[in-house]
């Protein structure tokens, strides 16, 4: 599987004020950047803060690439995947309707009634990990199910997690014109952090992209 | 006054993991960037946290760019400066030796006894603001006293009071390849944050260095 991750974030590396509300950081150009990244993919990937913060569809917004990927006998849209540890994806998440079909990630204490709600709601639940997500079963499951380009795209606990099993071979990170700050502000790698043995990527492209830049990193 | 940020963030915008440890972020060639914009400042200057975490001499380094500053009848190092509202500064500070001229700001709620130590070690003490350093007060003070060009080293609590009370007219930042990682790990601009009215800069410059990147900014 090949895993890549796509965030923007502010010039000091934020993804959202400490309020966790929705800031316009790019632009037109990277939209459709992110938007021809997500065609690309078999399915998109985010953490539950993501879905209660934004409320994402995680579809793909060009009716054009969506034709291009049923063409090619892809479905319209991506799967999209949430990773959930501690039960809180609502049973009407836009992410649950029937535009794409959706993975939930839970542990394996997640309990039944809640398991069943999502499968009510359209979800196919995988759990694996005793109290958090295991993600490197559950990426291994997903892979078994078809999905070889799985697109993360974000939030900053779900990427830390990402980076910790070291199971994210690219990053692109738009940098916007906008400070946020705040020492209580997501980033785009939260969770504990490193202490040692820090991930190394290499810097793998640098572009500008309508008022900011875009950086590939490489692992 | 014209105020130059300089930092060296990781891919996430972290200046030091959560145990505030100096970590190796940028190299060689962004470190005779750096050395450059020192001998080019009238005064340099970090918050106390990046005193206590580091000891920094904050002089510059390369002995040619020491003798020019000489030459043009300035002393060999640029002042320093210290903002320090919770009197954290230890008296024997390498910031206090005699290699430069060192202000010491301080709210005026320090007590005189610190004052006098500090001045004892060496420092010149400015106070304003009554529980937090004033920056825009004591900034202008430096700037009567001839301290045109300053440029700040950080870190991100200062740095955020800095952008709040709109000071700053240029940002480099420098993005090595690292991913800290990190939820409670210091970022380029941390304090409470913005949560509207977000500064807005320009992109005014990237450009590739050692095995990353350095963005410049213009507020």
């Amino acid at each position: 599987m090949h895993v890549v991750v796509n965030a923007a974030m502010s010039v000091d590396g934020k993804l959202s004020s400490r309020r966790r509300e929705q800031i316009a950081i790019s632009g037109p150009d990277d939209f459709d950047r992110v938007d021809q990244l997500r065609a690309d993919s078999d399915a998109v990937m985010v953490g539950v803060g993501t879905i209660l913060a934004d409320d994402p569809s995680l579809t793909v917004d060009d009716p054009d690439r969506r034709a291009a990927r049923a063409d090619r006998g892809d479905p319209e849209n991506p799967a999209r995947v949430v990773a959930d540890s501690r039960i809180r994806t609502p049973p009407d998440a836009t992410v649950l309707d029937d535009r794409a079909q959706t993975y939930l990630l839970v542990s394996e204490a997640a309990p039944p009634d809640f398991i069943e709600e999502m499968e009510d709601a359209g979800a196919y639940v995988i759990a694996a990990g005793q109290d958090r997500v295991d993600l490197t079963t559950t990426l291994a499951k997903l892979e078994g199910d078809g999905i070889d380009q799985l697109m993360v795209e974000g939030g900053g606990e779900l990427i830390f997690g990402l980076l910790e099993e070291a199971l994210v071979d690219d990053l692109f990170v738009y940098i916007g014109p906008k400070v946020i700050g705040g020492r209580d502000a997501p980033t785009l790698a939260d969770g504990d952090g490193f202490i040692e043995d820090f991930p190394e990527p290499e810097l793998a492209g640098v572009e500008q992209l309508d008022d900011g830049v875009v950086l590939h990193w490489e692992f």
